[in-house]
């Protein structure tokens, strides 16, 4: 009896189902082996390869077999901590940072230590909703809106802490910026204007950067800057460094926030025990950089940057409304300008949208819903690195860094993107 | 407010501390600084390097990127699944197989996922009852005696179904053999009765057999022969492998409890993602096995029989009683026989003898009291990895295997450990 089919399992878990993205890319594999073409922008991975210093790297390192202290291999932490004392201008040392098998699950044990409100403004990752319920949890959603950016205001967050007649209880907001989904990032006012807010009513934040080094134009910056004292920073190796199948995250808190850190550290000794040791090795040769690691990254940017706003252009004149592309590689399409048409073919919502996009034109893409909108929203995310990225890295080397792509580059190296939104358009452009 | 120290923190993590084998290595550290030389029997890591053809592998795979499935690398989980069919003789597919980083978060994810009772037979494991607090649960635990060889009998297991007024609760029962502390392992009539009843009251098994490659006579039989529709077995190459630092652990699951590796895979898809895609590729080697990664486990089996029986006899002589060692790499010697002297020295349990023993005669090992024995047992965990294993391995490569180590061979290639051994015994022996 206690052998058989789901009697014994923890509510929790009961329909939580796998994370949408790894869902899609099955669906994706099942449409292919029935014969489809099918394009997949539903993956969040770089298509660049691991820059070959971190590779050599990894192979140097590859007879470390010991198991490394919880927190992470000291130079490991310590590459960490310059990283972000030289890129963010904040001030931490090794003792400041926590390593994990991957963001995601560093995350997890936040949501597990920390015994408070986690708030999140929408459209947001994908796993915070469903690591709540793991737990038994709740998350407090914020709607942003287009007109917003779907960026958190100063001002919602000053409403949240006033309305709930416990102004200062325990809170941490996530952000995360260069975005996933909406590719928009931060300006310095808003980050500032939040800071304000956060150290008013003390609030912690969660500063989701692992998108960072992928801004367009390179310029991002942390809002630890304007509240260094609240804000944890976390970051990897899975986006810029494009090695998210090696799983390596970091957390830098504050030193005020050591207690948050222990507590996750001891929570880390129980369940992973420690990331694997080769690749945090390879990690102090990513965290330290290079100039060769500095111009991979230009370049990445070059490509992303001209593909994303072509794409961006290409949507909106089949009547989406999407925000200027300005760093990671996901484009936050809103088709509500052109709903009545969708609704008048029987698509009510973001899921039904995805749906049909991918049986009838064949392209992979996560709907709006799944990054906690509301489900009668039309918007959708579609990564654009569906291409080869060695190949596009090795023509973009080529050509010098102050030069722009020349036309016809992207055609080339980037053509399966381009397709995807084609293929897109073709399928919400108002039809008679 | 809410930045100041411990404010917020979930009760569940309140108080539970780093697991006690990594805090003793930290204790060593402090000593050390101290000028102390302390030798450090409390890790349960193999001293021997990594099969060279598995590091060639992790090299060759170094550029490996993407973030694999869930459930494992398809290749790995069917080598996993091969490995068990060949060396346990049950039948396994791909699909029976989930990989995670190190089994010790598998344990965690199977807490969490089941939703029944936790049967643990003492002395166990230390992770077992920290990770069932983290979850706000509570573990069942048995304990053994000495004169049952620290084995669960069919008999207590009966018992416990029996007595609790709900006979078929959902349970499942973690066995680990041979053991961590215990060093022993189940005879085959042993297994078979404990199956029997297993069958009888349908309760499932967690076999930890991830010492099974280091029975020191290679003739590791797993449970799941007896009772294969309910076992799952834990394996990993963190200990035959000599490869804990890596972080790669694995469950096979019969095919009736598919709906626990489904809901477990859901949650690891919320949590670690997936296991890094080099480690799991060099993995895949692991556990295909060769020729060459035979003859190194009989090298180390023949290593540490010959070493643990030796250590073994000088704790007879000091006055403690302590079972034949039959694999993995720890003895558990129970200091009852003279615990009058003990007591008469101001030591009433385990905490405090290894506590006098670290700091009086500097070796550090792990109190019986941290794998869930009672606080007033004279028991203690000695590991006997503290030696060179390249150098031992190498020596012993020379001599043909067939015949037994010269004398000597301890005295020159572990003679750390010999010498830990002798400052336990001079500790313990009766003083007038």
């Amino acid at each position: 009896m206690n052998l058989q089919k789901h009697v014994s399992l923890n509510l929790n878990l009961r329909g939580l189902g796998e994370s949408p993205t790894l869902a899609m890319s099955e669906r994706c594999r099942v449409l292919r082996t029935e014969g489809k073409e099918v394009l997949n922008n539903s993956i969040g991975q770089s298509p660049f390869p691991v820059p070959n210093s971190v590779v050599k790297a990894l192979k140097m390192y590859a007879r470390e077999k010991t198991y490394l202290p919880v927190k992470g291999l000291p130079e490991l932490r310590n590459a960490v901590a310059d990283y972000h004392r030289q890129k963010d201008g904040i001030d931490a040392s090794a003792d400041n940072v926590l390593i994990g098998p991957g963001s995601k699950i560093l995350m997890y044990l936040l949501q597990m230590s920390f015994y408070g409100e986690i708030v999140v403004p929408t459209p947001c990752w994908v796993s915070y909703v469903p690591q709540a319920q793991l737990l038994g949890r709740q998350v407090k959603l914020i709607n942003t809106t287009y007109e917003d950016r779907w960026h958190l205001s100063a001002d919602s967050l000053t409403e949240l802490c006033e309305s709930e007649h416990d102004t200062y209880r325990p809170r941490i907001v996530i952000l995360n910026y260069p975005g996933n989904p909406d590719g928009g990032t931060y300006t310095v006012e808003e980050l500032k204007n939040i800071a304000k807010v956060a150290r008013k009513y003390e609030v912690i934040l969660l500063s989701d950067e692992i998108y960072g080094e992928l801004h367009h134009r390179g310029e991002h910056v942390s809002i630890a800057n304007y509240y260094s004292e609240g804000t944890i920073i976390s970051s990897g190796i899975s986006k810029w460094c494009a090695a998210g199948g090696w799983r390596l995250g970091t957390f830098t808190f504050p030193d005020n926030l050591d207690w948050l850190l222990a507590a996750m550290s001891d929570a880390a000794s129980q369940t992973y025990t420690s990331v694997s040791s080769p690749i945090q090795w390879a990690g102090v040769t990513a965290f330290k950089g290079s100039v060769d690691i500095e111009r991979y990254l230009w370049h990445a940017r070059r490509i992303f940057s001209k593909l994303s706003n072509q794409c961006a252009e290409m949507l909106r004149e089949a009547g989406a409304r999407v925000h200027d592309p300005e760093g990671a590689f996901y484009l936050f399409p809103d088709f509500t300008p052109i709903a009545d048409n969708l609704e008048k073919r029987g698509i009510n919502g973001s899921v039904e949208l995805c749906d049909r996009i991918l049986c009838e034109n064949h392209v992979a893409t996560i709907p709006g819903a799944a990054f906690s909108r509301p489900e009668n929203e039309f918007t959708l995310r579609m990564s654009y690195c569906n291409f080869d990225g060695s190949k596009a890295l090795a023509a973009s080397e080529a050509i010098p860094l102050h030069e722009d792509l020349p036309e016809g580059f992207l055609d080339h190296y980037c053509a399966k993107t381009l397709e995807s939104t084609k293929r897109i358009c073709d399928f919400v452009r108002p039809r008679d």
